[in-house]
């Protein structure tokens, strides 16, 4: 099969690498002549333009989109949709919001157009193990993409099996899921990640606790400890027994912590549907709260402690 | 009365002035000897030891300790268990925790003691407003010492009646409380300096929510409309308009919030006694992260995304 | 000075009342002929409609439309755009999202018409007590409204002066306040609100937690005796000690609790503005969690405690 | 090696069994004879008192107390202590309080004993799997205890091996950790269970979202999915899949979650520690409230709406 990928950074070139090393035909394009030499160079065919990149390809066309969201991603999806033929398929795989995924979905289809949402998870490590993705769109049409889709996935041997599920779809086993309608991937992916925050930060005050513990704790030991046959297991475990194993203080990070869309929109979301997310926003707004220095919101505690009982606090306390 | 203030800091100078300034006789006495001459100028009776200032009381004596929470109050109870007689009263109106009062109410009995724990709200403002007094104690010593309480507290006309209350104790309507036995004074006080964190958090992030609009909104004068006909209009609103019509940045404050035994006691009752309280926890914990720089929590955040997605913080994000 | 009011719901006809007390002229309009003849019997003039109100008021006319948030309100001002003239005045008054208003604000300008938007707090006490009133909107426009705005906040005497606020503008210390450009009144209010949820909060985790203390604490006479120079005073805790006054156990209420849109906008925009407002969350995702029975989260936790330990949650616990 | 294990219950029984089936002599001891006899039947020696289990052993004894936390445990470590004789071993495994196991430590050394606190991991799966091991107390115990530990623990097929580790402590990457001094062990395992809480509540959480969601999603097999190359892969996902996959809607559930000591334990520490920990927190007050119904603070607030605005919220929402 044929994939033609827009946006070559790690995400997408990975992506259509993966793709590639399973005997399909990637065809490359990215505003940076740089990124699609690289690419070609590993064997891909480049395109110096969208439109080149849709002649490249043989209808019924398949366009995976992996561009920062927001307007980078709008105005390529504008873009294709004059360039497309009808049939063809665009898939946008970056963390774009559902609510703007279902919308784009309904553009596509008003230009005779297929689109699949897909949020993507693996970061750097998907090339190696395989990305997990969760899909929204038309049934056939993910269908028809499955060998692109079963290319990406890291398979049914990274895990050992659920028991039970003989009788259901053997995708999720793989590492795929079709979630629904146009939107749906992209919400999947939206709670994926809040959930992700919330674990990081259960983890993040455990460690603060055992800094502060009356013993001087070995970190990386007993992180690496918890590894195996606790109940913590998990691959955000392997990361942090990892990063101490290397600096068991962490002090090459500030402890500013940047955030991005998702954790947002699942609160946001959370906030729509009157579902309570006490975790996922207390998660969020550690983030937040990482990045201020000195917040008003603290000082306006100290006027009032001032106000009513003549403390002031000290400067460096 | 006779009344005898052991610990002459701002708090106990001021309830022995209010004290004085109804007609009461006090007797002062301070490990500073410069305190107890200051009270004496103003009227009282000075006394230069513990036993000295049991010896210028009559019997039943009434004794009020205000020290420290903890080992000096501790020290001072344990002193004053071999210096008064039979039937005397000690007071404890410090900020001591609920569990120690109950405790140290059986060690008073044991010596033939009675023994009042007073919960006392009211701050730099007392003197002049009058004190809010959560009493635990026997009945009848609550009732015996009424004089005294009486003239500490606010009185009826300072804030319009409750309707309903008119089959009721009525000294409620007028700022003290009898609670319950020894403990329960505290634990009201501890209780509602909980609401006070909970409450202050809440205005706190008001704030910081007005700063970060899109317009310039003027904290001083929105503020002081909402003094007025709000639902929030309170004490600590009042304080906080005051706090920025003198400094609308608030300038002089660190951003380094203290907290007091209080605020951790109620966290650890609600733990204890399986109460939900997101609130007040969270209000606990924003003093806390207010007097960390650069966490450890928020470093291991950063290292758990380095591991996943390859992303470095900014140092100066 | 003239000022119709569209909407005769409790908000609208107590507003209207207030402004012919002071000596306005009122021009009522609501779809129910019966709420209008209510306020002709007041004193009001009555409209039969949108055009007819327009028709009974002189330029420039002032126009108070006080509907349900949402779709009610903005159908409502598409209408008045076609039917008021160059340099009338709408004022909305309801509990709008402030981007909202802020949209309104320039929708009416391109009709040559003016826009205020005024969040109003005060409930049903409001006709009694006065209205506090966070407007946004042009200066010279707010200023030309100043007699009907005067008419309807506490005015001075309600709450003693705020030092320092000699040179500063004198309306605020009179329950009203200019925060701004269109979208800032709403955006003022929407605060007032989150910190509202979160003070109530506070406030009644407290209340849950001395409800669970070891001994039997009367929560009618505490928070009576609160209301008297203690930290917390409050107008929330005068309405606590109101309602536990007349029902000690608050039997007559479910424990399933409302939330506004404001307390929702309120976290949304934290979010879309990176403050961390975890009280005010949590005090919004409190109310989620009352008006949910035996939630799928919680059943999730128990499946993952059955699943590693073997525990199965008794049912009736 | 011998081991004496003190209490059969899953625990217990399933450590001896373990141990012994890696070659080792188990003598079972439990206040119920047919407990002991089972154990007798899979090979172990039985043992009809303490003093029995005492005599059955060869010094230095070694003597695993597998109990309840509390009282079970504490009279048992009483009597051990006039049993047992100098320099034989207590190992307390169960989930005890740190601050307990640092004071029996300096109790057994009272009597010339020595003393092991074993935070212990893995539950109904640690019989197959291996349980993770967190021990306090001293190195040259711990060590000649090594051949009994190293039969307990996954080893080191169970994860990959963390790179940077090569010169370092080679028992975490086999499972066990010696954190340090009695109760660190025990501190050790209070922090994983209180980051385990917080998992599991953002999992919950995230499910909840999901389940709200404008599409239907199916969790069964998005979460199948997640397991695959996701960043939330983890144990608790697996058993998340695992539940979901025979119970979609878990209705076997009430909803009504436990907690135990530990979530509890790691607030208060985290308290005294001053450490914010606003999603450890959160999550276990989301046990709290799962176990309320119609809560008091519910009520209040609908009582303090229903004064400010009039609204009485509907019993049936």
């Amino acid at each position: 099969m044929q994939l033609g990928m827009i946006g070559l950074g790690r995400m997408g070139a990975n992506i259509l690498r993966r793709v590639m090393t399973a005997g399909h035909v990637g065809v490359a394009y990215d505003r940076d002549a740089g990124a699609v030499a690289a690419l070609v160079a590993e064997g891909a065919q480049g395109a110096s333009s969208l439109a080149d990149l849709v002649a490249s390809l043989s209808a019924p066309r398949a366009v995976w989109v992996m561009l920062p969201a927001g307007e980078a991603t709008e105005a390529t999806l504008r873009e294709l949709h004059g360039l497309l033929h009808e049939g063809d398929i665009i898939i946008e795989g970056g963390n774009s919001f559902w609510k703007d995924s279902a919308r784009r979905g309904e553009e596509a289809a008003a230009h005779g157009l297929h689109y699949l949402d897909i949020g993507t998870s693996g970061g750097v490590w998907g090339l190696k193990r395989g990305y997990c993705l969760m899909i929204g769109g038309e049934t056939q049409v993910v269908r028809r993409l499955d060998p692109i889709l079963a290319a990406l996935v890291p398979g049914e041997g990274s895990a050992p099996p659920t028991e039970g599920r003989e009788s259901r779809d053997p995708r999720p086993s793989k590492g795929y899921v079709h979630c629904g309608p146009n939107g749906a991937g992209h919400y999947a992916k939206m709670v994926h990640n809040g959930i992700e925050y919330g674990m990081m930060q259960a983890m993040a005050e455990g460690l603060d606790l055992m800094r502060a513990a009356p013993f001087e704790l070995d970190l990386p030991d007993i992180t690496e400890a918890w590894r195996r046959g606790s109940v913590v297991s998990s691959w955000l475990l392997d990361l942090t027994a990892q990063a101490l194993a290397y600096d068991p203080d962490l002090a090459e990070y500030s402890g500013h912590v940047s955030d991005s869309g998702e954790g947002r929109w699942t609160v946001d979301t959370a906030v729509e549907q009157a579902v309570p997310v006490p975790v996922l926003a207390a998660a969020l707004f550690a983030r937040f709260r990482s990045r201020q220095e000195a917040s008003f919101a603290d000082k306006a505690l100290s006027a009032m402690r001032k106000g009513f009982g003549g403390h002031l606090e000290p400067k460096n306390e």
